[in-house]
This record gives C-alpha cells, sequence and structure tokens, in this order.
C-alpha cells in the first residue's frame, strides 16, 4: 500500500509517517492488515530526518497541479492531508490561506477524481470551524461560524470532502483536532502556538509568554494521541461517517492557569515560573472564539481516545521530544 | 444608488429589479432612503421586458472575473447575488455547478474586495445548505449538512461571505430562501421545481405530475414575500448579521398533500384533480433531504416576513403571474 502524507516535512507530518513506518500496515475496510510499501511526503521543503527506504520526499507546491499529479498515482491508497497555512498566518495573509487552505484541498480532491480510483482522503481539520455564540459544549452537529479566515477555510475545506465523498469521488475522513499541545521545537505563526510554548520554553530552560488571560479555556489534544487519531480515522470503515464526514475528536479542556498549575506539578516552580503574562488583543480574538469543550461521545462511539489529563499531556512531550 | 442583480434575466431578478424602479429608493444604514439611479442586470442572457431608462442589462458570463469588473463598479451600491445552477443541474453537472455556484461567488467577491468600497452583498442561499439527520425545526444555529452539491456549494458561499464580511472587504447578508412556490412560467432544472408545476400548470388547464411522495413536507415561500425579504434584508443594518451572517427566512410548512387540498380549495376538483403522483428517486432523494421546518424567531426579530399560508400563496400567484 502506497500513502501519500501533504505537509510531509512538519512536525505532525513526519511523527505520522515515523508511526506508520513502525506499524508497517493499515487495515482499511475491516479486512486484513496490508503492508505499506511506501510513504510519499510532500512539502515545501524537504523532509528531514527519515532514511527508511519506504519513504520517498517530494518538494513542491501543493497548490500547483502539476506537483499533485506526481505526487498522486492510482495505486496511492491513502491520502493525510495535513499541509495547511496556520492560523495566525492564513489571518495576517489572506491570499496565501485561501491559496493553501482552500485551492491547494480542492485541488488535491480533483486530482483524486480525476484518476477515479476513490483513494481514503484523511483531512486535518480544527476547533478553528467554530465561533460565534457557542453553547458550553459543543457537538458533532452544532453549527460552523469561524470567526477566522483560518477557520472559515477549513470549514469550506470540509464540505468539499464530504461532497467528493457523497458522489464516491474519494472516501474521505475530516478528523477535527483540538488544539495540539505540546508541539516540539520552535514557535509557529498560529495563534494557538503558546499553548505549546508556555510548557515547551520553561521546560528548556526559557522564558515563555502567555498572550491571553489565565481563564481562557483550551481544548487540548497532545502529538502522541493525535497521531493515533488520525491512523485510527483512517481505518474507520465507510458507515462511520455516512451521517456526517466531520468527527470531533476527543480533547482535555483545560484553562491556562490550569496549563501552567499542572506544569508546577510535573515539573516544579523553577519552570512553572517561567511564565509571565502579557495580553496579545489579535491572538485573544482568535483564540478566545473557540471551544473550549465538545462532546465526544460520537468519537468515542467510533473508538476515537484523546489524553487523561493536561499532566498526561506534559510527561508525553517530556518522554518523547524533550532535548535530553 | 446603483445597484448589480446578478441573476437579473432571471424570474427572481427581473421581478425585483421592477419592485425596486417602482420604489425609487433603499434606506441602506437606517439613514434616509437613496435614490436609485440604476440597476445593471446581469446575466448569460438578455433580461427582457425592463424598458425603464434606469435598467442597463449586460450579458455575460458571471465566472469570468473581466465580466464582473465591468459589472461592478466603486459606485455600485448594492449587489443581489442570485447567479446560480440549481439544484438538479448542479448535481447532473458537478463542474458547472462548482463554477457558477462557487468560484463566481468568490470572483464577485475578490472584485469587490480588489475595488475596497464594501458594498452592501445580498446573497440568497437555500433551504438546501441543510441535510442528514435533522432537528424537526431547524434553526439559524443547526449544523449545515447538505446533501446535494448545490447545497454544498451554497453553503460554501455562505462561509465565503460571512469571512469577506468579517475582514470588511464587503458588508453581506446571506438570505436562506425557501423553496420558491409558485414559480411562473416553465419547469426548470431545479429538484423542486414540481413545488411550483403542480400548481401553475393545473391553474393554466395543464397536466402537473408530483414526483415525490405525498406526505413530502416542504418549507415555501412566494415569489412576492422573496422580493419584500429580499428588500428588506438589504435595508438591514450591519449589527443584525453581527453574530451570523446567514439568515433563515419564513416559510409556510407544508406536504405535498397539503398543497394539493389547498389548490382543490382555491380553485376547484377540476384543477386538482389534474395533478397525478409519479415518483422520482432522483428528486426524492435531494429534496426529502431538505428541511420541512425552520425556526424564524430571528428573522421575526428582524423584520422579514413570510406567507400567512398555502392558500395565500396560490391566491398570489393568481393575482400577479397568471395569465389571463
Amino acid at each position: 500500500m502506497k500513502i501519500l502524507i501533504t505537509g510531509g516535512a512538519g512536525f505532525l507530518g513526519r511523527r505520522l509517517a515515523r508511526k506508520l513506518l513502525e506499524l508497517g500496515s493499515l487495515a482499511l475496510d475491516g479486512g486484513a492488515p496490508q503492508a505499506i510499501t511506501r510513504i510519499d511526503l510532500l512539502d515545501v521543503v524537504h523532509a528531514d530526518g527519515l532514511t527508511d527506504p519506504r519513504v520517498r520526499t517530494l518538494v513542491g507546491d501543493i497548490a500547483d497541479p502539476a506537483v499533485l499529479q506526481q505526487a498522486i498515482g492510482a495505486d496511492t491508497r491513502a491520502i493525510f492531508h495535513l499541509a495547511a497555512i496556520v492560523s495566525g498566518q492564513a489571518e495576517a495573509d489572506f491570499d496565501l490561506g485561501m491559496r493553501i487552505n482552500l485551492d491547494a484541498s480542492r485541488a488535491l480532491l480533483e486530482t483524486c477524481r480525476k484518476l477515479g480510483h476513490k483513494p481514503r482522503v484523511i483531512f486535518t481539520s480544527s476547533v478553528a470551524v467554530y465561533g460565534g455564540a457557542l453553547p458550553e459544549t459543543v457537538r458533532d452537529d452544532t453549527a460552523l461560524n469561524p470567526q477566522s479566515s483560518y477557520g472559515t477555510q477549513k470549514a469550506i475545506a470540509e464540505l468539499l470532502l464530504a461532497d467528493y465523498t457523497r458522489r464516491g469521488f474519494v472516501d474521505g475522513r475530516a478528523l477535527r483536532l483540538p488544539t495540539i499541545s505540546v508541539r516540539p521545537g520552535r514557535p509557529n505563526a498560529a495563534a494557538s502556538s503558546f499553548a505549546s510554548g508556555i510548557i515547551r520554553e520553561p521546560l528548556n530552560g526559557e522564558a515563555a509568554v502567555c498572550p491571553v488571560g489565565a481563564g481562557t479555556r483550551l481544548w487540548l489534544l497532545s502529538p502522541r494521541a493525535a497521531i493515533q487519531a488520525l491512523i485510527a480515522g483512517c481505518e474507520l470503515p465507510a458507515e462511520a461517517v455516512a451521517d456526517r464526514v466531520p468527527i470531533n475528536l476527543p480533547g482535555v479542556s483545560v484553562t491556562v492557569a490550569e496549563m501552567a498549575q499542572a506544569l508546577r506539578e510535573v515539573a516544579g516552580d523553577e519552570a512553572a515560573d517561567r511564565i509571565t503574562w502579557q495580553a496579545d488583543e489579535r491572538v485573544e480574538r482568535i483564540v478566545g472564539s473557540w471551544p473550549g469543550r465538545w462532546d465526544t461521545a460520537r468519537a468515542a462511539r467510533l473508538g476515537l481516545k484523546g489524553d487523561r489529563d493536561f499532566a498526561e499531556i506534559i510527561r508525553a512531550y517530556m518522554a518523547d521530544d524533550l532535548p535530553r
């Protein structure tokens, strides 16, 4: 089985590839596991650090149909479509967000449609599709009302994926990811970048600024659980999404103050005291429009799991990613 | 004030133009009414029957940015964007639906954004944005889950309009129209075409075939009330849609059997007996996915009105449109 990961040079893409290589197979239709014979990693930059002979890296612009035609063949059985312009950048550069988050997603679906082989497409959507006046607990059938261009573009890509799936052009699954925390590496242009930074930087002995109020509630998922959910989501049968293609993944609901307190408990005062607080109105507006909790009954029924609590998320980061 | 109507050669477009010409002015921002000095009617065919010197007809492809640049100027104060490929045709010709319902809507918004004058844009959306497992009464905040490409494309255009409005590129209002009945003229390629045909044809002495079961529930609005709602929607202040750009317009909830009975009461047995019943699975699948009723509390608060009952809708058709 051949698999494509878009955004394959990103941290989630590379981690997903490593996990798939480790598993060695996927069971797509309730049938026997099929061996993964190749993983293509497509991104604008070269995906480093993967030397397995099954891996091929492709460098190109995902919004360019010629690049997609090169990346997707009639033998591409599953596509994890992770490539995206993150929320803060899509808000700052409207055209870039539209080009990658919307046009490239559509071009990917069109490439599959033309090939006619109906591959499994796993699309990563986001908390950011929600917004406005929200119920305390968001459900899979709560109306989308995005308050950012990123959220709008993700919501549109979900709708396209659902229609392409309904028409039989692809076999799609949209997974709405909570905010991923703790991301390794450096801060990025996501409005939610701080949700990793306020844990990661203190654990690395560095200061971190929290740009939102201590009472801001977030809905979080660890990279480890996100990868598990992406793979489990890929293996879901078509019946699981016959009624509704997007699935809200489980998360942990915490305030920023509770995150700081968990850091204090897991790593001590010295680490926790490295967080300082300085409000950034731009970040607060975007992040504040996202739900802090959603009903995960459907995800649970489908066997999709999240983390137990935020302390577990910190410990997973320390085990998986903390530089030694 | 200069106004553009896309789909201006269609029956709603021409009727809207006539009503605007009769009114002579619009009050856009709670201020004094401003005189309507010109109405541009853009469509793929020439808009007939409007000889008022304030009217200019433009023939062109609305998905062509050059045509839009010609149609929209910095002095275009309000745009009624009615142009669309109807549901049955968008299902039969996927690319055509995408091109007109999605790409042209986006190109229209982009044309406005480049001009930078933030015109009022009134977009007509549809019951078809809903679908799947629905509550008995749909609300403005019920999740969209379209079961047709037409509904998908309308939902995407709503999302684009909301984001372009949030960013200040345009000043948008999306009005979700119930199925319009009774449309004058001939049947069209809309899956809901029968909702007019089973009244119009019998009143004109012709036979009509109803392609859905007698218990199928529809949500209907007369052309007369639709035009009133479009104009009232255009005059709504920005605060009315600050939370949520799409507004569900009021309608009348009736089964097809109740429609036939209303025809019998208003026009007699001879007319009602001209309806025959023959199920069409393609039509039942699309129309059956639409809600038969939605909560109209928000529309009522905003002063948007529908019809009293279906008998009134039939009488309005007989008064406005029945050939003498």
